[in-house]
């Protein structure tokens, strides 16, 4: 029957030619097909619509979603280049059995398509180019006045930064006490909500906003539920059935953005309304509704998710502590097997809250020491400001003074091994990540040698390991290079030295870094 | 059909009298049914044989097992005082039916029960009596001459550990290459064995020496498969069907016994022939054969297990470096939230390998920053030996220096809070553990200070805090009470601070702690 069925779709698909032909579009471009239906009842809930998606033997169902004016929308985000055919499903008949076909051409240049893990520690573009997130933190910018918005586009222009996280509600806290502009749900500010109508033009905004950090190569880390409204606006406390209703339309309406990652919530152990296990349904009902795979965590507050769930692909973690040295940043790996993304270890700033006045220098230790845990580290900033404009919530400018040393750092990881930093000798108390006998990065710290002496795990080596030498300045943002190769040999059952030039001139200065690079 | 064959069991009970009357046993003693039946065949795999065990309207299925010569054995860990009674089932009518009743009497002095987990991360005899475990690590002590053996007891008798790391099969390692007197399996050594027969003398002699341990109130951390074996005896690479028959075997011996726990594996990562599937396979087969939930770990090598898994009672962690700081003991807890047993952390010694030449001052550190950590470490000692007698693998006699030094410890952890010691105010770089507003155990680490300034963490406190201390060295095994009453109270929002007694003077020597009790 089935066959048959699809058959009988086949023919009247040839006979009725190619329905509404959208223009051709981009791999991991996004391809739209608009619909018009029912505007009266309540859409949300009383329209049922989806379109199957195909090439050659694949097919791809894709939920679609009512954007108000009776207007429908179903996106789709292709992943193969070539002739695509679609055909809608609804329990309307006038979105039913709508088809078409388009055409998928290559990717311009700067999309790569959306990320995914790689390696069990790392990322990579679906184009296999690694991606190495260097995240940063602006909870709420798309729910501040127009201007400001802009302010912050243009500043991320010109940032490091790779992935921003943001939340899609509003927020409600410390420094942040103005209303937004716009609300997810139909219904009168502040409490009174009619969660089963959402607001076309809240979401629309949030998609341009998403587009533009795309168009930007920046990944947008969606918080989908968090607690700073604390019953204010009540969006932390909605139904299942309301939760659940809002994922789905969320996916619905993003899942074709390639730059999309779900973080399920921010601080999900201070939402205290609900329980665990509506967590674990949460993530399913999210990984079953994205057609794609796109990323999925959620943020902790002080009690950890179970970060081995299948359904989690990557630990997104808060807890400035654990970067503060490599062997503690390491044994996140060990527990989680999965990639290590510290995505708040506190913020470079000045307020009072002790989460808020890291010096910019040790901002930039705790990038160096998770990146050489073979960890993921994230930035923040919150500088006192007359009118509460902080960047970790609002946006606007950056001021501080650790992301010129972010990108700095970030050139280093692009020159770095393309399968991403692994630690060398992970529990011996070496601050040494990199690649054996390829690739060493010597991470020394707080402290402040005159000299190093060169000694390096043997972990993994056999023979003799010729390599080239550069001393670097994470602060100051200088690389030296040691001129001649050296010719490291084993020293013990544990270490290998270099007989012949024993030690390494340093500078007496803290947050140095030495990296060796095999000698060609 | 079920109740009358319950009924008609019942009422042959009555009828028949008490079958085989045993002696009263005490509460979390063991009940031994004994039975003799067929000694043909193969007993091991043709014979199947259970008990039932009920009381009023419990009722607890055991199985029983072979012991040789036409006898079968039935062992039952009674958890409740009062009248019990048992009938056997089996497929050989000999073996069936047999009936009787005993009678469980309050337990002896010492005798506690089982250990269980208590409050997510501590753990607690049956009747409700804190357990703290201080353990070390003896991993062939069963498979050497009587007269080692009965060292080991005599040394274990006078030293500070209450839990014992042991493996069920020998050992081929370095510094044990010795073939034992005794093997688990019928057949011709090194590696001719029938997997289908156990050897009972060897399951004997076990059995003998866990009950000497239980008898010392030592806890038994079985091992019940290694990988320092490669294929020399091949007890590492039996078949799932061979391994699982021997699980089910040791639960029918062992389960009865109070003190045993079920270590699956040490190192079961380097075990290369099974799958990490295979683990949660035997896992299972434990769990579900043994009636009395008895804790379950495993512990690793480089790769940690999936402790989050349901079946895993506690995390059973070697890891050196991760007790060498707090900050990175604490790390495990937020993972897992079960008991941490940091079950190796190299070990005291002066072999050249780098997992065991700690300085005795370093394994007493560790113990300290795991406690303070709110997780629990153990120790282990290897002191080169003309004749390889090392304490880690074959027992003998303790000779290293951190030993007294646990028993000092065991002594705090002793007069602690009742609940264990939780770490305060986890991620912020202190190394106090204890109970907010109660106790707090301060711990200076290799830091040699002259005095130390009294601040301490305000999470969880509201008010004034009067509190005593006293100054602990705890290499030196001294406690110094400091005259009157602190009162502490709020400095900012996140520590406490004593106005009128701003600092405690201190020798100046590193492994200090300072000890806060509440005044009464």
């Amino acid at each position: 029957m089935k066959r048959h069925r699809s058959l009988l779709a086949l023919a009247l698909f040839v006979l009725c030619g190619t329905g509404r032909a959208a223009p051709a579009v981009e791999r991991w471009g996004i391809e739209e097909i608009v619909l018009h239906g029912p505007a009266g009842g309540n859409p949300f809930v009383d329209v049922e619509l989806s379109a199957r998606f195909s090439r050659g033997d694949r097919s791809i169902d894709v939920a679609g979603f009512y954007d108000g004016d009776g207007v429908y929308r179903v996106r789709f985000l292709p992943d193969e280049p070539g002739e695509w055919r679609y055909e809608t499903r609804s329990n309307r008949p006038e979105l039913n059995g709508q088809a078409g076909r388009f055409e998928v051409t290559a990717p311009s240049p700067g999309n790569h398509g959306p990320v995914q893990v790689r390696d069990t520690f790392h990322f990579a573009y679906a184009n296999g180019t690694p991606y190495r997130p260097i995240g940063t933190t602006c909870y709420a910018w798309t729910h501040q006045p127009e201007p400001l918005e802009e302010q912050t586009l243009r500043t991320l222009a010109h940032a490091p930064f790779n992935k921003l996280r943001m939340c899609v509600f509003p927020k409600s806290y410390a420094y942040n006490r103005a209303e937004p502009t716009r609300y997810p749900f139909a219904g009168t500010p502040p409490n009174s909500w009619d969660f089963a109508r959402f607001d076309p033009e809240f979401f629309r905004h949030l998609e341009r906003r998403v587009g533009q950090l795309r168009d930007l190569g920046i990944e947008a880390d969606l918080i989908l539920l968090h607690p700073y409204d604390k019953g204010h606006w009540g969006f932390d406390r909605m139904t299942p059935e309301q939760d659940d209703r809002y994922l789905r339309h969320i996916v619905a309406r993003l899942a074709a953005y390639r730059n999309v990652w779900w973080s399920l919530a921010n601080e999900w152990d201070f939402l205290k309304e609900k329980r665990e296990s509506d967590w674990d349904r949460m993530f399913r009902i999210i990984r079953d509704a994205d057609p794609y795979g796109h990323l999925r965590s959620i943020h902790n507050g002080t009690v950890l998710y179970n970060h081995t769930h299948p359904w989690v692909t990557h630990a997104s973690i808060q807890n400035g502590s654990a970067v503060e040295d490599a062997g503690r940043a390491v044994l996140y790996r060990d527990a989680y097997r999965k990639p290590i993304v510290f995505d708040e270890v506190k913020y470079e700033g000045d307020i009072p809250e002790r989460w808020g006045h890291l010096p910019a220098e040790e901002m930039v230790h705790r990038f160096w020491e998770g990146t050489v845990a073979g960890t993921y580290v994230g930035h923040g900033e919150t500088y006192r400001d007359p009118d509460d404009i902080i960047w970790w919530a609002k946006g606007g400018n950056l001021r501080g003074q650790s992301p010129s040393r972010i990108a700095f750092l970030r050139s280093i990881l692009d020159a770095g091994p393309r399968g991403g930093f692994e630690p060398i000798d992970k529990w011996q108390d070496w601050s040494i990540g990199g690649r054996v006998g390829v690739y060493y990065l010597v991470y020394l710290g707080r402290t402040a040698p005159r000299e190093w002496s060169v000694v390096l795990p043997r972990a993994g080596l056999d023979g003799p390991l010729d390599l080239r030498a550069e001393v670097i300045d994470t602060w100051g943002m200088t690389i030296a290079p040691i001129g001649g190769i050296l010719h490291l040999r084993p020293k013990d059952r544990y270490t290998y030295t270099c007989p012949d030039r024993p030690r390494i001139d340093l500078p007496g200065k803290p947050y140095m870094a030495i990296r060796f690079r095999r000698a060609p």
